[in-house]
């Protein structure tokens, strides 16, 4: 196991920095015949990327994600043949091209407060100032692309599944019990800042002068994943909910992890918990999927970029929007891993 | 990775049923040379096993945890010599003598509710159904040995480094503030129910009286690491928040994570979490350790073995007194892990 | 992966020290069902067991092999319940008796010509001096019991393979041609020193004279694997010749590895190697098992347990003949191995 | 561990198509601080190209080695920054310029004698038959791409170590006792078919008329690694011997391994092998480097590019030539490995 590497079976590499020539990523076990859909890809990065998940995404652009324009075109090196995949390595890139490094130039003598920036260099004694390097958000890019591929390898085993990521909070506004119960009717991107409420718009206005003024806000992105393969999760150290914990806690600013009700959980008492919904396991048992709806939280924190090096280095003033196509590859990538492992569970 | 296997570079593996010969735990990565602290082990043990985490411990043992009398002598099968590590594999066993299985045969036709069992044996076809086999908090004996030989790898590198894990809530009683400052103060295993504060007697009152009427509680656990190494952690995947959410979520009954103010971070503006203590951070940056302390919080969900078949299995009413030696455990497991690897992030 | 540690799906770790408590094996990663036979288990240690591979056994213990009187017990810890693996980790260990430890202890003084036992003590500064401690062959215990699980599991996939070892040449004897087409239809452990010759009990009279005199012979082992499954072999690092030369490279004295015409192949024309028999392959090709016999050749070099030293230490003259249950185990678990692995290779 | 992965501690993933986009190799694992030697990469991917190992190299290159003119300007994708790693992953890539891949359509209809192109088809289901896919010799690049960075990495940490690799024997002619201890006072590179020898002009006039009769030869290559580093090398499963086989067997047409005498020492008797000099050794007791030159041999069946489909398929009539460069990339990737793990042996 190398430190940027995720998974057992379906096992990925990240590789690239920020304002470096490429970023990437290396998927090693995807099985062959899988057809590659390069569509999904396209959409996937798409989703990813800056002011493209509102209705009228070309105008909010500035109002609730970072306004850097990356173009996020995908090159594919290897691993797919006539449309499928060949069971070698599937190798994908994305160059960069709108790297403005002046603009991060000056991070060099200032660390940014928070940022990783000086972690690296303290850990490493060189590193890659230059906007964060691998520190950076961009690094996502990565894991977006090996998430669309295990979605497409999921498709061909358990069509019915479905990942689906919004955020349930934004700073003080959270969704109301009642917004949370239509999530799945919903179409997630079509909100402002994924947040499906029709205080949508609020909250984008609040974003906007939170970029302007340097401010920013945490927040909480929920995954449901709907009809997932039961019996997923190995015991006893890879149980279903320890290896998303650990997917989930390696995206940038997330601080903290839930599943099911979680932290809630720990005022209810025993006799109303286990009489209640399976809401309240969050649809793993014993470490283990059920086949009943998976609910996951992640918290993330406020992001660090603000003030002046910020305004200059195009700061989110909250990063749950942009997370959640990352938070929904990683689980994707949890979900494909543990069903190629599940297939030496018996003899 | 294998399933039983936790750690990249100090590697356990962890094995044995509940109700089986022994339970076990090999390490495959310890350097050689660790003085070997018999006396430790034994600590540890003793901390993990049911009554003994109190002044009183002997007469508490039937109120706040499982009343089933596990001697939990180890033995040392190999890897360690004239009192030395010798950088070759350590087995360590615990030998199961307190089988009772006839209290637990009726699972094999009763599951019990919110228990492992049915899942297992979903999963495998063929399962181990006397006393949740390996699904069984017994388990975790395995992890309280391997974690005490990485507390004595740390004691050789970062002496001042201590771990210190205590209950912050249970059920509805939480600790204030005022408590929380004090608990580095505290010997946190007088306090019944590992819960330290002055009405940490109420509590054990509240156990005793939902173990006889077969209720049962969720809770929190928090773990503070005080002088921590610096520069702990790999980017990106293995991050140390996300190693640490892994070994967290791992264990039995845990059902959420966070790190510094983790959830309570989404409500925060970033001004104030950035301009505030380090204590908002929880000690990592980047996925780094600082060197500061590092504040992490656990929430289990109530313990499931309730109504009859639990009154004869002997049930705990709160998981979390009896998880702390072992989340303890756990990060001894991840420091020890990350120190490793840390050696080689420079030529 | 960790240096004790071998394969990837069917994953050991083998741990012991030859005069520690006691020596074994770990496997996680054998699917649940698998019919644990646990005569196969006693009979292959038996075959390891020194004098017990001839018609009369008995009497050419102290003429073959080392005389050291090892009982080797072994005892199953964990993973199987009622006759079946459980898909949990197995363990099994067996204790040292004979451990003699007096007959060693002056190795501390005056480590042996070629053996190990310095080098051990070089890398890790403490090392166990007692008979090699790890470094002895008494480590391969380990090895034969996990490769009988192996061995278990394998005959649910794949009832017709066989594999079968045999000395095809012990110091400048060497089978001959009409011999080694004998060899299947041969008891190879009826002959001494497992050489299936006519000319065997020469071979055991030079050997007896040897172990007198402090002498000892090289030799040449030979694995003929009937009947494989198709398909295995992981390209591009793990072709299964590559984890082949690895399995039979990490047995102790061995120093050469040879697939199908080996090193003869060199000499061979294109035109006569590719008209030729499957022999000349060996029955893989682009490092994938084609389903027809795989043969593989593995030298050893003379023991090193010679002289004074050695005489106490009660040394082999020749460890082919020991050596071959080893290596049979060996090839067991590559087979077992990439059998699991092979699950995945198509969506 | 996945299949195309290579390392524990200096880990490798190799990917690409021979007639794919590009072919390319990840490192995770090499730490911040080494110096990046562009001129080194260059110069070893030079190596592997055909043609570029003779004195008249611009004459020969039709004589030895496939005509095929490859490009191979390799491109550093990420983690490496101002001269230096980062610690973070290294991806390189080479492009495919020369495809012809209509050369090669008709595989898919008439698989090639003893290639590796039906064998992925069975495996796989689907493959990529242009020109061998990615069983292709041309996978190799990869491999020198990393190995460089091994080599860099370890000019760091032990200058003198030196790599020399040569062909030992081409066909039936083999190296003189006196033309092997010549070997390291010459430029191997500045002799036909690297083949060390004044008889080297036959050679390359016997490959010529291979060649242009569809005949093909086998051939040993041998690697000599002068002043290894000390104390490298895992016991027991990753011995440096046992991980340079399976590196070494990892090649193409490789079928056979020796470490030191190899198979010769079959023949030796013990009291002669124990007191000659430490070439019978080879440089590696107990699997552990002794700081002595190591020796090893690696054989090659003869190419099967033979015929009809091979002459359209610019065959190599010997392929030791151009695996030289190879294996010593492989050697440099295990010593760079080792070295890493071997920062833990100790605490």
């Amino acid at each position: 196991m190398s430190a940027n590497q995720f998974g057992s079976r379906f096992v990925i590499t990240s590789f690239g920095e920020s304002h470096g020539t490429a970023l990437g990523v290396l998927i090693d076990g995807c099985p062959a015949g899988v057809t590659f859909d390069e569509a999904l890809l396209k959409k996937e990065l798409e989703r990813r990327r800056p002011g493209h998940h509102g209705a009228g995404a070309g105008q909010v652009v500035g109002q609730v994600v970072s306004g850097r324009a990356e173009t996020d075109a995908a090159e594919v090196l290897s691993g797919v043949f006539e449309g499928k995949t060949l069971g070698t390595p599937i190798a994908m890139i994305v160059r960069n091209q709108d790297a403005r490094s002046e603009d991060y130039a000056q991070i060099q003598k200032a660390p940014r407060a928070g940022h990783a920036d000086d972690m690296w260099k303290n850990k490493f004694g060189h590193s890659d100032h230059r906007g964060g390097g691998r520190s950076s958000g961009r690094e996502t890019v990565s894991r977006v692309m090996a998430g669309s591929v295990a979605q497409m390898m999921m498709a061909h085993v358990s069509a019915p599944t479905k990942v689906i990521g919004y955020a349930s909070q934004i700073g003080s506004y959270e969704l109301t019990p009642d917004e949370r119960v239509r999530v799945t009717q919903n179409h997630i991107d079509s909100y402002q800042a994924r947040f499906p409420s029709v205080r949508h718009n609020e909250i984008a206005e609040m974003l906007k002068k939170a970029q302007e003024s340097g401010e920013s806000y945490g927040g909480v992105a929920e995954i449901l994943v709907q009809n997932p393969p039961a019996n997923l999760g190995q015991p006893v150290f890879h149980k279903l909910k320890s290896d998303l914990a650990q997917a989930f806690l390696s995206v940038g600013a997330a601080n903290g992890f839930e599943l099911g009700l979680g932290f809630e959980s720990a005022a209810v008492q025993g006799t109303s918990f286990h009489q209640g919904s399976q809401e309240a396991y969050g649809g793993i048992r014993g470490g283990i999927s059920t086949g009943e709806s998976i609910l996951l939280r992640v918290s993330f924190k406020p992001t660090s970029s603000i003030l002046d090096v910020a305004k200059k280095g195009r700061h989110d003033p909250c990063i749950v929007t942009r997370a959640i196509p990352v938070l929904e590859a990683m689980t994707w990538l949890v979900l494909a891993d543990h069903y190629l492992w599940s297939k030496t569970d018996r003899i």
